[in-house]
């Protein structure tokens, strides 16, 4: 068994654990990146890909934006089809100017492997068996590559891994608590190179469900539909999926839409998910590993940097200061952010699909809501400042909620050596 | 039987009847008001206490607001307790200075009634036996007062007899839609002579369920505690529902309460109805006979009162200018604000009280929501500016949803005689 030291052991090589391995590497703190899967597989993952003022400022900060730069849709508005009729929200004017950048996350992803390449930083790709150890006081991570065995001995370890992954799976049951909705519904996605059919997004209420027009670029569309969780790819051709897509949509944007031949297809469920606490000693957990939104508003991939832009904070300031505020606050801070953003995800979620348990008063009063929001500036803002994202930092009366979720983290004594 | 000829006939002798009473004599537009119970059983109802101006401007219009502006109680915020904390919401600063007046509905139907006695209109009271009679065609109502039979002939019959009554239930189920929620829980209420604990009303959300303190002046206090709907008002002793009470509030207000014997104690049940369309033929619907809101966010009294704002309106028109076009838009009108206070109060009361049936998740989500509504400003506006009234007005894009409803009705032939 080779034995290895290192500052941080993050698991995971999505946009959270890459992301906090270039913050980390820019501040002169080592760490090692342990993946499961192969690098190929990771960088090909098609997901989301509407990023945050907040989510643009930390890759701008790890020197990874030269491509969102050049390559981005800087987007000041989106758009609410609902009785056939399309209604744009003013993102821009309703929140002081801020935007969101269209910018798929596959593209974050390799930009920052890219980046990671060339700062010839240490990654373990199909690293099988991966198992974290003693988190409470020295830290360590197992793992076999190869056929050879690794133990990586750190101060701390990142649990970057998502939803599945070995992290959160490794911490009793009775030291967290977790909260969970599952829709009863998926999300049937096209990517096509055909141009989009308008030039912000378009979320779409209907009487047949929901549906989502959006882009990757000025060429490349990605669609939408909402559907039966039990129904499979292979029953949606190409031709039933843009019959369908048309049948929720208004007369003009029929009109304009371009059909063209699939690239990728696939069937997303739907899940909103909350882990408390997100430290656990030495432990952290970040983005999915931690929390799942629906994709409905977006927020999956912002959540995950703000948490990592919590996570780097934090570190640096104890590597560098010796000051374990940020690690103490960590919890506490995600959490009040995660909960906003799970609300609003589960909101627009709930707002905008077709649920088949819906009563017809329940029906109506969602369609009452949406035309409130829609009417008023007020209820548009509402939806703008939770959509270009709510403020990274909060201030301490958004924490008081939230302290009886860190304080269940026992408090431990950090060292400085492991 | 005696025969009797009148413009409009009106049933029920409630705020809204009685305000349409008073609007279409001021306009010289002979009417009769037939009511089910004595003059006196109606005076002694009580009833909510918090006008939006649009009530107050109509109080006004109809003549009868002296006392009102004399024993009105404006109030330019309203507070929320949540967490053991107050949270002012400034109405006034939030919604361009309009206020809410706290004025008990029994004091509204009083002083409309003494107006009625003193212009000296036509009432029957304790009126049996009430029934409605060719509302598509040639109206006329029936009824048997001491033992003797009427018959009123009129152009049009306003149906403002409440949830319970003849108007609504005369409609056969094939022409109108109706849409229920009914809540598992009840609203305990004891009026008391004591000054209120605080200047504002306090709408308090808390772990133990919904808790209102609330007042109709400054010596007299109204307190709401929910309850399941089981419960009697016999199980509840005066000291049990301080005890319960302070259970509910802050270490504050616990302090400031001042408990004393209770003057009225009842339980109310909660539930959500709308009636569409509004109008049949020459017959209208208006307040509680058409619509019921829970009673959290004071909507009853200020939706029935704007229903007779457009239905008063209506009236004068036709008969004044032989203008079908308020009498067509009648139900269209009244519907787009119903279902935005509809809204508004399920949200409210969804918002601020324990449901038995709700998930660990729900709950963390309704409370996520109101503390996002607390923290944001447009959060905070969403809600003074419901909760202050909806603009009276409504541009023709609120109407277009409602269309469908108001097709329903028959387009019939109006004639100015009878």
């Amino acid at each position: 068994m080779d034995i290895l030291d290192t500052q941080v052991a993050i698991i995971g090589s999505g946009p959270a654990g890459l992301l906090l391995g270039q913050l980390l590497y820019k501040a002169g703190i080592e760490h090692i990146i342990i993946e499961r899967q192969s690098a190929e597989y990771v960088a090909s993952r098609i997901r989301a890909g509407i990023l945050e003022q907040i989510t643009v400022d930390l890759l701008h900060k790890a020197g990874v934006a030269d491509n969102l730069d050049k390559y981005g849709l800087p987007h000041d508005g989106v758009e609410i089809l609902t009785n056939n009729q399309r209604h744009r929200i003013d993102l821009s004017q309703l929140t002081g100017g801020k935007q969101v950048v269209v910018y798929g996350q596959t593209e974050v992803t390799k930009d920052l492997m890219e980046a990671r390449q060339q700062a010839n930083l240490r990654s373990f790709y199909q690293a099988e068996d991966v198992q974290i150890h003693d988190y409470e006081s020295s830290p360590y991570v197992t793992l076999v590559q190869n056929g050879h065995s690794y133990r990586i001995n750190c101060q701390f370890i990142a649990g970057c891994d998502g939803f599945h992954g070995v992290c959160r799976a490794s911490i009793p049951e009775d030291k967290m608590q977790t909260f969970e909705k599952v829709y009863p519904f998926g999300w049937l996605g096209v990517l096509a190179d055909v141009p989009p059919v308008a030039p912000e997004l378009i979320y779409v209420q209907s009487e047949r469900g929901f549906a989502l027009c959006s882009m990757r670029s000025n060429t490349r569309s990605r669609y939408y539909l909402q559907v039966p969780i039990t129904d499979t790819v292979e029953q949606w051709s190409d031709e039933a999926f843009w019959e369908e897509l048309k049948n929720r949509l208004d007369d003009d944007s029929k009109a304009n839409l371009v059909t063209g031949p699939s690239i990728e297809k696939s069937i997303a469920p739907l899940r909103s998910f909350i882990t408390e606490p997100m430290r656990f000693g030495k432990l952290f957990l970040a983005g999915d590993a931690a929390h799942i939104v629906p994709p409905t508003g977006a927020k999956g991939l912002n959540l995950a940097t703000s948490d990592i832009g919590f996570l780097s904070d934090a570190l640096i300031e104890y590597f560098q200061n010796g000051s374990n505020e940020g690690i103490d606050q960590y919890s506490a801070r995600c959490l009040a952010r995660v909960w906003k953003a799970e609300r609003f995800s589960w909101w627009l979620t709930h707002l905008l699909h077709r649920f088949d348990t819906e009563t017809e008063f329940d029906h109506r009063m969602k369609q009452a809501e949406l035309n409130y929001v829609l009417e008023s500036v007020a209820g548009q803002t509402t939806l703008a400042e939770n959509y270009v994202g709510l403020p990274f930092k909060v201030d301490r009366s958004d924490l008081k909620s939230h302290v009886l979720a860190s304080d269940k983290t026992e408090s431990i004594h950090l060292t400085s050596s492991s």
